[in-house]
């Protein structure tokens, strides 16, 4: 066993810490006045040190770590019969997370004698308190909490949390366990005295992740949702489907992903799939799935011909593939074939009936014209209709009635809602050409932050989800992966340039006084201008072409972390201000199961403040 | 279970390989006229594709795949008694290792009629001949082996494996594995009739790792060592401490991981470092120790005053840190001290009781002088010696008597050997100054590859180790750990960079057609220059202040593998032309429980040459 304690008396561990100016500093034990562990030191020492992402409402916290055992706490329920199974299983896992904290073969320390006395009779009472009945996540969803913790007069702690809805709940939930730590000194826990009340800036607060280039397992899909509740986000933005694969399991047309799928391993089945939307919603996350259209497809689609159904897709790794698409191999949606839309149809279908999407993402980015323009059964359709097939022009009114169709057939099945669209041309254009329209379509911004497009979609009224590449792609900096040196998008984004992204600033960079915004948001009055109440939120990227189980987690944190905070709140501050607190967190992740990457010694810990640049 | 067969009957999957102008090409069962499985292409199309590092010998191999089951694999060791231990430990691990080729479940595919019915009946013999008993790896190790595999008349399977010494054969044992594949077709194994001599470039084919700036468990060293196994990489050189934490027990000396350790559990005991001795030497790894000094120390000394032995470290944490020291926190060895000598001692001792090390690295860089000269003990010492206390050069004087007389301590302990000492202010020097001596002495070179002081090292006759930061510094690239942005280092060096780092060209770029090296090893005779010759290898870096066990796999794997590749083959051809061996490789050390990053879509890997760049 590897995580013994090697240091054993006589040799004791010499240190302590002590708070010093609001940062933990470790301290000979014959020197401290007034020394606690580390963990004890982290939950006290500050304001809220210990909580990620930071609540935007007030806090108080005690300052007298109080402990308790973890066979001495009781959680009970008080919420609308809707939802009582899933704020009582979120329940169960918070005592899980609890339990979980102490390390295997407890303390190192030799127990103080003055071991706290009150142990045993001292009862941790969490009580959880929801309104609302809602048992689904939508944009209008309330996620505020409030949660309190008190020490009463007969030596009992009691924690309270209220929330309007289930997520809200969950999130203080979540608050909760971040005010627990382990106490070595007694081999026990320890919590504060607090008052915590928080609600997030942004209602979409998302990951993207791509599982077509290379396939993500079910487990690592569940470790990420995992994580994701761990920091409040709440929307898994599932990029199922690209040329290069087809994971899903579509019953109805079972033969995608026999074609599609890297191996007879490598699918989701529908029950998986189900399973997974119902393990999401138990962690206040939303899956939305996204399939991308009408480029990015390919493989999963090759069985058209031989079916009798005329080719689904062109340009299938066709060569080279520079002058058909942007990555290999290449592929896109045969969009003049009818029997085409009978498999999307389908595809629609099931994934209504399987995600039950609130939202719903239909792609829509780097269409190449050339590939439509080479195809000769293509072209002919283009000049049998009297246009000329040379013409760029032609295959842009195609897909411009490939994108209408595409959305009238979405909201056939799945009822009214705005779809969202990744930018590309057409979103580019101006609205009344690309006949796109800001009451049925949310743009996820994927350009530079500085991309004069955001401006525009914002001027004519767009609702927007930024994933601006330059500071929220998480597959930027690695090795290249066609050719030498680093890969497209380097550098590397560090977790610092995520966290500095911030919507609001990028909204209002954009803004002039003169701009006035008609809402078209039906649910709203008309409002005055102000670009940020467009922003939805975010969602960092993970495309898979250099991803897959073996380096998710190290890609996806501590960076997810340092977007969900800027997601939550919104901070004024800038990343420096929240290091400390970040490094804490992802530790925390670490010893709650998450590979997050390392960011900075531990001694850096262990010695606030003392790793820093001037 | 995630690892089931989600395609099966009557859903197929309806891909086979073919292997088209030497690579391996998806393609439909309908259309194959030879098809294989994924692993049977890969083995039996092109020359080697499955073996990395590349041997440099003849290699011919056969084209059809042999199917056998792993319960008729037979080892027969052939070694004198000194080895035959670790050999045969090597041959366990071998069939392990081959039993582990199953995937859980085992195979998707309708296993076919025509399944090999001799299986029951093919056995696999494995003959390992090993001529002598050397039993450590030195310098002058016999590395090389030759591995036959052949099918004999009455349908046997006989590989045989010869060596000169255990560290060969263990190679040859890696090489046979490399030349097995699952057989999906058969539920069984294959491999191909092969005759492969081999034998390495340079002796010295190692990774640093520290494990000061982040504690790593011993399990990730063993996991590590392992990994190195895969690629025939020979020298863990071990950054055991540093400033910020001395995780070694040092049972002489208890009191330096007592006060050095991060905790009660980040301590490498004595028994554990003995047991990782052991296990790297039986898979052919030294464990290269180093003891940076006198800088480079600090937390781990903090006893000395109180233990009334004085300060055994100065500048302890001193700030600002960027005036005493290159990164937080600082600190130096007070080298006035007498007492420093006497733990000193100590520590040697040990590790030449414990590492048993033909090679010893003492550090030596980034020495501070600026510390020393404003630690009023040590200015008033260089005053009461007659010295200039505000001049630097006293206090490299003090540094070069400090060299020299570990160098003498080392020496007078584990007997005459070369020590390694990283480039600094002193090898920047001429050598009548430094008074460092090339046959004392291995420069282990940290600037970039293009730095004159190779060219005027190697003038002077040193032997060098490669371990230039712009390309074998593996930690480079990430988010800053002081600050924003990217670390010091960055970009990333991707594997491609690794790859294509060749010492030989390095060293020849220094090379002038005048140079002669009058060589200063006893063992060999004064030879014409070849500055190539002088160059016994390279380490690819992993500094961690970045880095723990979270993402130590990610951070070494796959470009460990390319650098052992360099260093085993010193290959003609670049990055490009080994691509995809390499992908091939990385998945295997994947299956084989190591987390490398990845490299590209898994469709690059079924469709061999897609993922180009013109």
């Amino acid at each position: 066993r590897e995580d013994v304690c090697k240091l054993t008396s006589p040799l004791t561990f010499p240190w302590m810490w002590e708070c010093k100016k609001g940062a933990c500093v470790r301290t000979p034990v014959s020197e401290a006045t007034n020394g606690m562990t580390l963990g004890g030191c982290k939950l006290t020492c500050g304001k809220g040190f210990t909580l990620w992402p930071k609540p935007t409402g007030a806090i108080t916290l005690g300052k007298t770590p109080l402990s308790f055992t973890y066979s001495q706490v009781i959680v009970i329920v008080d919420a609308p019969q809707d939802v009582r199974g899933l704020v009582e299983k979120a329940g169960n896992r918070l005592k899980e997370t609890l339990r979980d904290m102490r390390p295997p073969g407890g303390s190192c320390l030799k127990l103080s004698s003055a071991r706290d006395a009150n142990l045993a009779t001292r009862q941790l009472t969490i009580r959880v308190t929801v309104e609302r009945s809602d048992a689904s996540l939508t944009l209008k969803t309330d996620e505020s909490y409030k949660l309190n913790i008190t020490h009463t007069d007969a030596d009992q702690l009691e924690a309270h949390i209220e929330a309007k809805t289930f997520f809200g709940a969950r999130h203080g939930m979540e608050t909760l366990s971040q005010l627990v730590a382990y106490d070595d000194a007694n081999d026990a826990l320890m919590t504060v005295t607090a008052d915590v009340r928080d609600a997030p800036v942004y209602p979409v607060r998302a990951l993207t992740l791509d599982t077509s280039r290379n396939f993500i397992s079910v487990a690592g899909l569940r470790r990420t949702i995992g994580a994701m509740a761990m920091n409040k986000l709440n929307t898994l933005h599932w990029h199922i489907t690209d040329t290069h694969s087809f994971p899903i399991e579509i019953t109805g047309e079972p033969r995608l992903a026999q074609y599609g799928a890297y191996s007879p391993r490598e699918v989701y089945t529908r029950a998986e799939v189900e399973e997974l939307v119902q393990f999401a919603l138990e962690r206040g996350v939303r899956l939305l799935p996204e399939l991308d259209m009408p480029a990015h497809v390919g493989y999963g689609w090759q069985w058209g011909e031989k079916a009798g159904m005329g080719n689904l897709t062109v340009c299938l790794g066709k060569e080279p593939w520079q002058e058909f698409c942007v990555e290999p191999p290449c592929g896109q949606m045969n969009i003049i074939n009818e029997n085409l839309y009978k498999v999307l149809k389908t595809i629609l279908v099931e994934y209504r009936d399987v995600f039950k999407p609130d939202l719903f993402h239909i792609g829509g980015d780097e269409i190449n014209l050339n590939c439509w323009k080479t195809t000769p059964e293509i072209a002919a359709f283009v000049k049998e209709k009297g246009g000329d097939p040379t013409d760029d022009e032609e295959y842009m009114k195609l897909w411009i009635q490939f994108q209408e169709r595409v959305y009238d057939m979405w909201t056939s099945i799945a009822g009214e809602q705005k779809t969202i669209l990744w930018t590309s041309h057409l979103t580019q254009r101006p609205a009344e050409e690309s006949r796109l329209d800001p009451s049925k379509y949310i743009i996820q911004i994927w350009t530079t932050g500085k991309d004069q497009q955001i401006g525009d979609l914002l001027k004519q009224g767009y609702e927007l989800i930024l994933s601006n590449y330059d500071a929220w792609y998480l597959d930027c900096g690695g090795s290249a992966w066609v050719g030498k040196g680093n890969n497209w998008c380097s550098p590397y984004k560090s977790w610092q340039t995520v966290y500095d992204n911030s919507p609001r600033e990028i909204a209002h960079s954009f803004q002039s006084s003169s701009d006035t915004v008609a809402s078209r948001r039906p649910s709203q009055p008309l409002r005055q201008s102000d670009f940020s109440t467009q922003i939805l939120g975010g969602s960092a990227a993970l495309w898979t072409e250099q991803a897959d189980d073996a380096n998710l987690d190290t890609k996806l944190w501590p960076r997810g972390a340092a977007l969900a905070e800027r997601l939550w709140a919104e901070p004024e501050t800038d990343s420096l201000a929240a290091q400390w607190r970040l490094v804490h967190h992802r530790r925390r992740m670490v010893a709650r199961g998450v590979q997050a990457e390392t960011m900075q010694p531990k001694y850096c810990h262990q010695y606030d403040g003392s790793c820093y640049i001037n």
